[in-house]
């Protein structure tokens, strides 16, 4: 049985399944490996540095001739960083966390489907109004940045779906294994967007360690947080925290964020914290469904693994 | 098409749907419509007041001869209250929040089945141990009182079906739709509680003014606290806070839970403000998916409603 979608009819891809694109994880060989699995593999773009996208890029279009496409995070980036990447004419830009009206244009002009990422009921308003040809619906189970409070996944995503009926919505965050991705079908979604469970490939960028962490936690490990930003000195906007791995740093600075930011001592012992190896040397986004992640497999195999499972789910219930 | 069960097997009941026995809420009335409808009604016990019980247990069995049972608060009560309501032979006795070994006896030498709510994982683990015929996993999506800081729905349910099985794991929280249970047996459910869906009915007892602002609400416009029973002198643990429509005693206190607690003025105010309507008179407990509550329904048909649509879905999701 294929799940067959409006995404997947869009995308003429085989399983409604993207990757979600992990700034500086979802190189060019992780989003191959997705798409030559029959989902769309998205590139991690982030705040489009000019040379990860140079040579990711260049890695998914030698890899697969399959659709891909790649992700920025809109408070972060400038149009030359969405151009350059339509040079390499992907299949999809997506446009998460902030503004994406300034990037509008030049993707609609260069005809390449517009992908938005929405954390709440405004920011999906306003996918809808832009008429953006997905939209993806997280909630604050994901692992990495999100919305603040944040909606959950199950109440958010059958909401947006009405709200941007007949446009697709991607759910996003918490969806782990193919009963996931089913019950996001069920939802109202036509497919899913998934980060977390892809750090455990064998294509990621993530260190070992990264891997490792995910596959032992649990989601009562995880905790969304601002503070590793703060201290890392990355301007995030403060309304997107993150989701990572319990982190001595977070634990010392939760809830005194606004003394962090104007503290120059602790934000250098937070960088003597990771030279000494006191500190782990970055933050472990991880989604609170990472109790589901046991192994590591190709991104490929995985692709098609989730979508048979979500198959077989919806079978058995029928039954 | 029948949505049949280990659930719905265990109780000889139509659909995969229990009634949240919402304190002071889910009286006789709602508990015997929902059971008249298909579902499983349970009874509101909360911390076990006796008139309260007498009353509405005697509700429940005039009006209707199907299966119900009744809820309790585990930190709140004691033996005596479950063996009143044993006395009027229910068909379950669910115990949520705190430690249910001291009441599992007396149920079990009734030979009632046992449902046992849980929050994470330690609790989860507590209740396969203790044999609950029934567990129940809930998200932080829920209205009303749960885990801090809580697992979601999504990836929660999964991973206490994992662990739980063969026994059957009712999703909680944030269900408020067809969409949502079927959601919920796509993740390994066995099927949904449901509480905040069901103060839309015509049975309820939570007062007009509540079902207004949970019809007109958004998740969006709900928080988590422990701001309103720190006020109220209501002594909930403080590990389970509640998610409530925005409240302006919750806005001005929000952080300084631990002040709150000892500040005797505080509460008085908290008093003098609903005395003088300043303040709203009761919390409204509302889950983070109002935004799918939209009208006010007979609670047996509403059963119904909920399950015709999740089999809908089901069978939109096989062709």
């Amino acid at each position: 049985m294929a799940l067959r979608t409006a995404f997947t009819d869009l995308f003429s891809i085989e399983h409604p399944i993207a990757l979600a694109p992990m700034g500086g994880y979802a190189g060019g060989e992780l989003a191959a490996a997705v798409s030559e699995g029959g989902g769309l593999g998205l590139v991690g773009g982030g705040r489009g540095h000019q040379d990860w996208l140079d040579r990711e890029l260049a890695i998914v279009s030698d890899r697969t001739t399959k659709p891909w496409g790649v992700g920025f995070l809109s408070w972060a980036i400038d149009v030359d960083a969405v151009e350059q990447a339509l040079s390499r004419h992907p299949s999809a830009v997506m446009l998460s966390f902030g503004d994406p009206r300034p990037f509008v244009r030049p993707v609609r002009e260069a005809g390449v489907p517009l992908i938005i990422q929405v954390t709440d009921l405004d920011e999906a308003r306003q996918a809808v109004d832009l008429d953006a040809d997905v939209i993806v619906a997280q909630g604050a189970e994901a692992g990495g940045h999100g919305g603040s409070p944040g909606r959950s996944t199950f109440s958010f995503v059958p909401v947006v779906a009405d709200l941007a009926a007949p446009t697709p919505v991607l759910a996003a965050g918490g969806i782990a294994d193919g009963r996931g991705l089913a019950a996001a079908l069920a939802l109202g979604a036509a497919g899913a967007l998934i980060g977390t469970r892809f750090q455990a490939t064998v294509e990621t960028l993530a260190d070992t360690s990264v891997t490792k962490a995910i596959i032992e936690g649990s989601g009562e490990d995880t905790e969304r947080s601002t503070v590793l930003d703060i201290a890392r000195g990355v301007p995030w906007p403060s309304r997107y925290p993150a989701r990572a791995i319990r982190h001595p740093f977070v634990e010392r600075w939760h809830g005194r964020e606004a003394q962090l930011a104007v503290d120059d001592d602790a934000q250098r012992a937070y960088q003597r914290g990771i030279g000494s190896g006191e500190l782990p040397a970055l933050p472990i986004w991880a989604s609170d469904a990472i109790d589901l992640i046991t192994d590591v497999r190709s991104a490929t195999d995985l692709v098609g693994d989730l979508a048979a499972e979500a198959a077989a789910t919806l079978a058995r219930l029928r039954s």
